[in-house]
C-alpha cells in the first residue's frame, strides 16, 4: 500500500479541507520533510482565498520539521532526521544573475511556498535543499517557525533601514511581524515607537519592547513622530497604502520608510518631503536562508521569540480565521503529531 | 555720495527691471562680492513669478565674483580680492542639529539666495562667509558659475545613488541639470542613459556622453531600460510627478529612483515594486560647501564643462525667457562688467 | 580682590599639586565653566608624565559642569546655568577641511583639553563654545564625565566597526574603555567576547554584558574567537602592539581589528590574512559634540553607565595613581564642591 | 586511440615541459574547455618554483577557450561552443557558509586554478560550471585572459576602496596588475597617481591614464601624496613588505591602504596614524565569476584593455620568464592553436 501523509488543502471560497496525499519521492536538489508545526502568516491570505480551488495547492511556509528523505545532489550539508526550517521562497537557483552576484534572496527562480508548490499545512512537505534552513536547538519548533517569515522579513528590514544605535524607529502594525520588529528593535539599540491602531494593543508593545506607543487611532502619528525628532526609520507592515503614505512626514532628515506589507494601491510621496530633507522609500523583502539562519542566531543571542497560539493542524480554518480577523497574538502555528513539544 | 550699484530687480509679473542700489556694508560673518556672473537656473522661476514684487527681491543663486569686502569674524581662509561662489543655500549656522551632526547642506537655517535674501543677479551680493566656495583657477567664472548649483545637485546625486563603476544610471530631463548629470555620470563610469523629450535632443545627449538616448515621446523609456537590464539609479530633474512615477519600473533590482527636481503632485509608487524588487525613491539636496569645491574639482580633473550661453546681466528678462522655454542650451549665465573674460 | 579658583596642576614627576588661579574671563568664541566633575583617562598620562612642568597645565578630559560666563559669539544654544560637558577634543575650528566636510571630530586645529590648553581637574575651566555638549537630565555629572571620553570613543567605534547585530565583536582590554565598550556592544545586539587579562574581570566583564570572557593570560584568544566563527571586530583599547598584533587571526572573514588605543610599537599584520580573508585594521578617534550628545542619549535609553569611583578633586594624586595601577573598577571621576551629587 | 591534448606542465627548477595528455572526461558540474589563451600572472610563479614536480601541475589562471564537453548537472546558462574564462578561483561550492552568504569570492572550497588543479597553459582544461565567465565578443580573448584576474582583483579593489568620484587613488607597482589599475582608477572618476620604480615607465604610466607618476626610486611617494592632500586609496599589488608600509603616511584622513599582492613579511603600521588619522589597512581578493563579468563589461564600457604581448603556449618558459623579470609591457598571453585571433 501506498504510505499517505494528511494535509490541509485549498477547498472553495476560503476553506481548507483535510485530504490524505500520496508520500512523494523528493527529486534532485530536494528533500522530504516531516512538518512538525507550520505558521499562519498574513500571506496565506492571497494562496488560501485568491488560489484556484483546481490546483488543490496546500498552504503554508512558515515550516518546520525533519528531513526524512533525500534526492540526488543534496549537499551534505544536510542529513536525515535533521530539525530544519523553509520560509516563503523555496530556494534559490544558484545560477541566475540575481544568484550568481550573491543576493540570493532576490532569485525569482525560487518556488514560493504554499503558491507556486505545496507548503507546510501537511505532515509531509517536499522542499528545495537550497531553500532549507538549520533550527538551533535552543528554539522549539513552534517558536522557531514564525521567525522563517516575520522573523527575518522584519530582522532584515531593520539592518539595511540605515538607523544605527540610538535612532528612532517606528514600526506600524503591530501583528505578526510588527510584534517581531518591535522586539528586534529594541535588541538593536534603537529608540522603539510602536504605531498600532486602538489602546488595548499599548501594553502589549511596550511589554515587547517599544519605549513609546501611538494610538493611530487618536493621535496624529506624523506629530507624535516629529515631536521626537522624526524617525529615522518607519517599517510598514500593513499594505492600506493611505496609512503608510501619510507616515512619510514623520521621518527625520535622511529618514526612509522601509515597506514590508504591500496592498494594490500605490504610495503617494510628496516630492518636495523627499528632496527637501533627503528621506526616502524603500523595501526589504525577507532574505536569504543564510539570513533567517542568523534571524534565528540572533533571537537566540537576544531572547526574541515570538508570541504564538498553537492549533492543531486539522483546525487551520480556525486558526487561519483567528489571523485573518486579528484575533491572533500575535502568530498562529499549527502544530502536526510529530511536534514533540506540542503533543508531549 | 553714496556709492551704488545695478541689479535685476523682481518686478511684477514674472518680469525683472535694472535698479540702482547702494552698496551695503557687510555684517559680521559676512562678506560683499563684486559679481561678475550669475547663472539663471530652473529654480530662478518661483523667486522671480511667485514672489511678491513688494519685497523688491533680486534673484540669482549661481554666483561667481570676487570679494570686495568683509565683516567681522570672517574666516581667514577668505581674503579680499580672491575669486569665490555661492549656490542656492546662503551658507550653514554652524550650530544647529544639522549642522552639529556634520550634515551642512542639511541646515535649515541658511538664507536661500534668491528668495530670502537678494541674489546674483546685480554687481553685488552679500553673502554669508560659511557659504563661500573658492573657485579654481582651471575655470573662468562663466564655467564655474552653473556647477555652483546644477553641478553640485547632480554630482552629489551620483554619489549617494548606490550606483558603482559599470552600474545603468539614467538621467530623465537633459537640460541645465540633465546636461551636467550625464556628463559626471560618464566619467564615473556609468552606463549613461539620457532619456529626453524629442528627437532634437538625441545628438547633444549622445555628444555629451550619454551611451544611449531614449526619446521618451516616442519610446517607452521603462521597456527601454528593462532592456538593459534595468538602471541601478534613474535621476530625475523634472517636477512632472506622472512622468517621474511612471519611469519607476525601469529600475534594476534594488535600484533607486534619485529626485533632484520636484513638483506639486505627489508621486505615486507601487508597493509590490518597491518590496518586491527592493526597489526605492530617495532625494538629493545640493551640497554643502565643501561639496561644491569638490564638484569644481572633479570638473576640472575629468574636463567636465556646462555648455552655456552668455547674455549681459542688463538683458537678465531675455535670459530667463530662454531658460524658461527651453530654448537655452543648456545654461543662460549673466555676465556682468567685472568678468574680465566675458568683456575682454 | 581678584576672585580665584583652586586647581590641581602639574608639578613635577607625575606629580599634581594643588594651586590657586585667577578666574579668566572667556574670549570670543568661549565659554567659562564651574566644574563639577573630571573624569581620570589613561590618556591623562602623557598630560602629566610627559608635560613640561614648566607649563604649569592643568589635565583632565572628561568634565562636566554649569556654563558661568560667556565670551562674544557664543551661540545661543548654550545658556548661563546649563550643565554642559567638554570631552579630549576642544571644540572644531569650523573652517577647515576637516569641519567643512562635516567631519568635525577630525579638526586638527582643536586644543586638546588637558595638553594643549587647560583642563577640568579643577574648580574652573575655560572652553570653546563649538566644543560643548549638552548633558541630559537623567545622567548624574559622574554618570556623564566617562561618557565624554570613553564613551563615545567605544560607541563610534562599535558604529563604524561594520559589524551588525548578532555578529561576535570583541573587545580587548577591559579597563576604562573596554568596561564601556562591552556595555554598547551587549546593548547593540552583538555577540560580545570580552577579552582581558586574568580571572578576576571574568565576572565583572559577564556582569556587563559579555556573553563570553576569555583570559587572554590562560587561553589563546585567537583560539576562542575561531571556535566561535571568528569576530566581525576587534575592539583593541590596549597599546600594546604585540598583543594587539596577535589578536588578528582571531577575525572573522572581513573582519576588522578597529584600534581604539595606541602605542609607540607598530603592529604587525600579515599581508596574506589581510587580502585571503578581506580583513582589515580601522582606527577610530573619538567623535564630535553632536555624537558625544548621542553617545549620551544612547546611555540614558538603554541604562548604560560606567562604573566610577569618586574621590574629591584635591586627592587627584591618589585617583591618577589607581587609574594607572589599573586599581580603578573602572573610571576614577574627581568631584568638586559644586557637584550636588557628590555632596549633597 | 584515446584523444591526448599538449600541455606544459611543471617539470624543475621553474622549468615547464610540453607534455601530451589523455583527454579527460568531465565529471558533474564540470566542463571540458578548449583553451584558447592564458595569461601568465605573478601568482604562477609559486605554482611553478613551489610545486612539487611530482604532482605534473599545468599552471595557469587567466584562462579563456570554449566549452567543448559538460558533465552532469550544468546549468543551462552554458553551452556547448560557448566562449568562457575561468579565473585564479575555480568556482564557488554554494553551499559554504561563505556561499551562502552570498560572498561566493571568499569560498574556501574552490579549486585553485594551477595550484590544486591543473590550469590553463595547456589545449585543454576541465572546469567547475560554477567558476565559469561569459566573455563579451566585443573582447578579444587575449585581452579577455588578464581581466580575469589582474582586472577583476583591481577593478574590486577600488570598487571597495571607500574612495568616490575626485577622489586621490595611488596605484603602487605599474606590473601586470597595477597597469589595470590606472585604467580602471581613470575611468572610475579617480584622481590617479601612479608609483612606480624607475623613470622608464612614466611614460607608459600616464598614458594609460594617470594625472601624475611618482618614480619611487627617487622621490619620497608619501611626501609626493601629503602633498596632494593625501590619498584616499592606495592599491600595492608589491609583496614587499617594508616598501608598502612606508606608504601609509601618504594616505588622507580616513584614508586606506588596499592590499593586493602579497609577501611573507608583516606590514609595520603605525598605531598612531590609524587611530589619530582614523586610516586603516583592508584586503581585497579577486571576486566572483558575476564580478569578473561585470569587470569585463566595464572593460568594454570604457575602453580599459589589458596591454599584452603573446607567444605560443609552446614558449611558456619564455613568456614565464618575461614576466619574472619584469621584462613585461604589461601582460604575457600564451596562445594556443585555437585561437583565432592570434593565428589568423
Amino acid at each position: 500500500m501506498t504510505p499517505t501523509f494528511r494535509a490541509m488543502q485549498v477547498a472553495s471560497e476560503g476553506q481548507l479541507e483535510l485530504v490524505e496525499r500520496d508520500v512523494p519521492s523528493p527529486g534532485a536538489g530536494d528533500v522530504l520533510i516531516t512538518v512538525e508545526v507550520c505558521g499562519v502568516c498574513g500571506a496565506d491570505r492571497s494562496d488560501i482565498e485568491k488560489a484556484d480551488p483546481a490546483t488543490r495547492r496546500i498552504p503554508g511556509h512558515e515550516i518546520v520539521g525533519r528531513i526524512t528523505a533525500m534526492g540526488a545532489n543534496v549537499p551534505d550539508i544536510w542529513e536525515i532526521g535533521q530539525r530544519v526550517g523553509v520560509g516563503r521562497f523555496g530556494g534559490p537557483c544558484l545560477q541566475c544573475a540575481a544568484c550568481r552576484s550573491g543576493r540570493l534572496h532576490l532569485c525569482r527562480n525560487q518556488p514560493v511556498m504554499g503558491a507556486d508548490t505545496d507548503g507546510g499545512y501537511a505532515e509531509m512537505v517536499v522542499a528545495r535543499a537550497s531553500g532549507l534552513v538549520a533550527i538551533p536547538p535552543e528554539l522549539s519548533s513552534s517558536e522557531a517557525a514564525p521567525i522563517l517569515c516575520a522573523g527575518i522579513a522584519t530582522f532584515n528590514a531593520l539592518k539595511t533601514s540605515g538607523a544605527t544605535a540610538g535612532d528612532t524607529v517606528a514600526v506600524f502594525g503591530i501583528g505578526g511581524l510588527g510584534h517581531m520588529a518591535v522586539q528586534y528593535a529594541r535588541q538593536m539599540g534603537f529608540r522603539v515607537v510602536a504605531i498600532g491602531r486602538g489602546q488595548d494593543i499599548a501594553a502589549d508593545a511596550l511589554a515587547l519592547g517599544a519605549h513609546h506607543y501611538v494610538d493611530a487611532d487618536q493621535d496624529d502619528a506624523v506629530e507624535a513622530l516629529s515631536d521626537m525628532g522624526g524617525a529615522t526609520a518607519i517599517l510598514t507592515t500593513a499594505g492600506d497604502a493611505q496609512s503608510v503614505s501619510n507616515l512619510f512626514g514623520g521621518l527625520a532628515l535622511g529618514g526612509r520608510l522601509m515597506l514590508l506589507g504591500i496592498g494594490p494601491d500605490p504610495l503617494a510621496v510628496s516630492m518636495g518631503q523627499v528632496v527637501g530633507g533627503e528621506r526616502g522609500v524603500a523595501g526589504s523583502l525577507t532574505g536569504s536562508p543564510f539570513e533567517i539562519e542568523r534571524t534565528l542566531d540572533f533571537s537566540v543571542l537576544s531572547g526574541v521569540r515570538p508570541q504564538i497560539e498553537t492549533l492543531p493542524f486539522e483546525q487551520a480554518n480556525e486558526a487561519y480565521l483567528k489571523m485573518k480577523t486579528g484575533a491572533a497574538k500575535f502568530r498562529m502555528v499549527l502544530t502536526m503529531e510529530s511536534d514533540a513539544d506540542a503533543h508531549q
